[in-house]
């Protein structure tokens, strides 16, 4: 089949129209006409080179709702015209020790929709059955996109880090990720606690769910909230005051990033060990817990808050990300 | 009633015979015959005033094993007669939210044995009933001293971070806590990794319940067990390569630590992310797990490898200590 894709044939390049041919399908695989596609930093980073394992031309676009156009013969759970996502991963091995135990997105040996393959920013993708992910009745297409990889990657360290409906929590940086993480905490019953660097937000933060909103810059801030805090998540790729932050914790707290913040995290022992505190972090989130926080999103209607682009302005769409425009999550519509 | 023991007078000193009169005992008090007291790390930072809360003159010891003399009237759960033990607290709040969860380790207000008052380098001492901690029957008391501090501190990390006996896990330094921790680790059905700068130790350390001896300080060791060990827990004080660590890890991995390291831990976030790693700490444990780990001591035959000395002889033990020559836990005898 003949694959319509926008791809960067450069690192750092605009997207440009892109034709490529999938091979006959698999016996796992399917093939999805793809409908949105979710616009993510990572795709940015990957059409940058950021980490240094783009392969040229890149397609990318790795939240994808869409309907299944074509089928392999040994394809478990799905059938034509059947609504999908597919997310950061396309595959995993489906028989070592992770993806046995249900841990698929640990699997060492899983592949990225579009890392050394063509991703979502096309009319059609491919992927492996097991990660092709049903859509369940009543859920919205046109915003669904991004639950496949900021939704999971912020609702699984809720479900990881066993937050109680009881828990005060708090979000560090409220942009793609933080937004969605304050609609699930908000929905998980919990007190939530919005950090942001700009209090200027804070009417449009308490409408997302934010209890409480607190200046994460300010240290007096930080330090009225001493030891309240059950569970923090970290959305934010920045240095930041670690310690002032653990002590927001509570006895037992836990601190969970999910931003690769690339300088080391200082972490004093001490901080940790008096009030059995720990730090931890985690990518994305299995296959069973994806479909289980797709029927979450639909029964509290939890969806990002999206801006649509059409898919052939998807260097439009990447310049308003990039210029840190963004309110809060962009989808392209094919 | 007055008390025969031994303090230091000022920071840094020799401790030297010292007699102090108890005031009359409160309701909820109880007064312990001292029949052996362990010698812990603590108590000579406590006497070198490292961590600036010492008031002198200062007893130290904080392993205490013993027998009720005396009690309040509002004594819960004791008699005159009854052998127990009494570690790092002698008193915690009873009624904050830690308290009342069964954390009272965590309690805030909780007092420390040899943090403000005398401690049972003495023929008496007094605590708090909560803490005064029955012995089970059949515990053999000479060695059950550095249980209450050493014991419990290297116990609940393991079921903090429910360890599992089909785990494999590994300790690094293997000192006062550490060969204890292989103890616990041994009888909890583990496989276990034993950390260790000095080879020469590796039959020692199979003894006490080691599967496997990996030097610490070899990169290549290290390496050559990427990915394996579901929790680790570090026992030193010490700089180490905590990358490297992270790395021994294996999906969902936890490294803990119980060393108050002085220099903050740098980890860096994606040595967590990709894995589901995370980093914590704690300090001893709750009065339910101190009771608990005792039965488990009792019914493993599990003990500290303990240097009797006798009582006055406590500058000789503290030297034997101070010179890194404990093998491994010294108590001294009343």
């Amino acid at each position: 089949m003949e694959v319509n894709a926008f791809a960067a044939k450069k690192a750092g390049e605009d997207l440009e129209k892109f034709n490529y041919n999938l091979p006959v399908i698999g016996k796992e695989h399917v093939d999805i006409k793809v409908h949105y596609c979710g616009l993510c930093h990572s795709d940015l980073s990957m059409v940058n080179n950021d980490w240094g394992n783009s392969k040229f031309p890149l397609v990318p676009g790795h939240e994808i709702v869409g309907e299944v156009v074509a089928l392999g013969d040994e394809v478990k759970g799905l059938k034509k015209g059947d609504k999908v996502g597919l997310g950061w991963f396309s595959e995993s091995c489906m028989h070592c020790d992770q993806c046995m135990d249900g841990k698929q997105h640990l699997c060492s040996d899983s592949e990225g929709t579009i890392v050394g393959r063509h991703g979502g920013f096309a009319d059609h993708v491919r992927g492996h059955w097991s990660w092709v992910t049903k859509l369940p009745d009543g859920i919205d297409m046109s915003k669904a996109g991004p639950l496949f990889c900021g939704g999971i990657t912020v609702f699984n360290p809720i479900v990881l880090s066993g937050v109680q409906p009881t828990d005060k929590v708090g979000v560090i940086g409220i942009g793609g990720l933080g937004h969605m993480a304050l609609k699930f905490l908000k929905a998980w019953g919990c007190e939530v606690t919005a950090f942001t660097s700009n209090k200027d937000k804070t009417e449009a933060l308490k409408k997302m769910g934010a209890h409480n909103v607190v200046d994460s810059t300010d240290s007096k801030e930080l330090e009225s909230i001493a030891g309240s805090l059950d569970f923090i998540l970290n959305t934010t790729n920045v240095k930041l005051d670690w310690v002032a932050f653990l002590t927001t914790l509570a006895p037992q707290g836990k601190l969970h990033t999910v931003g690769a913040v690339l300088e080391p995290m200082e972490i004093p022992a001490f901080s940790m060990i008096s009030g059995e505190k720990s730090v931890g972090g985690s990518p994305l989130g299995s296959i069973a817990l994806t479909r289980k926080m797709l029927d979450f999103c639909v029964r509290h209607d939890i969806y990002p808050a999206v801006e649509e682009f059409k898919m052939e302005d998807v260097n439009k769409a990447i310049k308003h990300l990039h210029d840190g425009k963004a309110r809060f999550r962009v989808v392209l519509k094919a």
